[in-house]
């Protein structure tokens, strides 16, 4: 009974950041790619920006989760080491939505082979010390960080759309 | 073991989010009332609405957990059933303040004394039929929800922020 309640709330943390990301990729896929160009608010980053920013910051769980590298590490520089607009667009909006979605079906796929033990298990960013004294740093905990963190950025992006989605 | 995990993950959504409300209270305390009249972005909804708005949500978790009634249904016509800028203000930013605080208290005080039965349990907007088809309708997802919704609006107030925060 206890077993099935920790499974299930595991799937319950993967089906929340599935959904937040079924809500990046409708954003990424309504318009045409001139529109991603627009800052979402003035002065701030532009839709492009949030988008690179959100595979290399997703990306990483990868190597967090021992999953193997990062897909796109040439994204890191531009989206995530440096602001929005500092660094010539050298991806386009097409390129970047299919990055997305590539990683996307990467990390579900490998999380769908994942065990329990796996999620309650140390990410690779912390030591085995560390996590000796903290065993909630493991890889479900960067999971809910990443849907937080994105959800975070989506808020901005619908701030670009006409009139503001019901969430 | 596994019965451990499952306390443990819960622990884990409830840090998240009480890791999200201590972010908006940090905004919220930052600055001088009259900021938090300024809109996220031109033509969008006014910090001050979006606190109003986080109270008005939230709250509905203590009847959705067979906590007890809403702690300000006032709320719920200003900041959840019409947009902003259609009501007169007729709170403050201290008041509102203050209600952000007694709500994070009472619901962390709750949640304190919460099992992981209840948890797994259906709030009470699912019935106990759809309850049965669909056993993840729990008050567990909800906190996810309410977490999810609230970093989405945290990403907006940010943009009012001179330099925005490293998340």
């Amino acid at each position: 009974m206890e077993t099935d309640f920790t499974a299930q709330i595991i799937k319950q943390v993967i089906t929340a950041w599935a959904a937040s990301n079924k809500l990046i990729s409708k954003f990424f896929n309504e318009y045409e790619d001139a529109y991603y160009f627009n800052e979402v608010a003035p002065g701030r980053n532009r839709a492009i920006y949030l988008l690179g920013h959100l595979i290399a910051v997703n990306h990483s769980m990868l190597p967090m989760f021992n999953l193997g590298e990062r897909l796109y590490p040439e994204l890191e520089n531009p989206f995530l080491k440096t602001p929005d607009k500092t660094s010539a667009d050298t991806l386009t909006i097409a390129e970047l939505r299919q990055y997305w979605e590539t990683l996307n079906t990467t990390l579900a796929a490998n999380f769908d082979n994942m065990q329990t033990q796996d999620w309650m298990d140390r990410h690779t960013r912390v030591s085995e010390q560390d996590f000796a004294i903290e065993p909630t740093r493991n890889k479900l905990n960067v999971l809910i960080g990443r849907t937080n963190h994105q959800q975070y950025h989506y808020g901005q992006l619908t701030l670009l759309i006409q009139k503001e989605p019901a969430i």
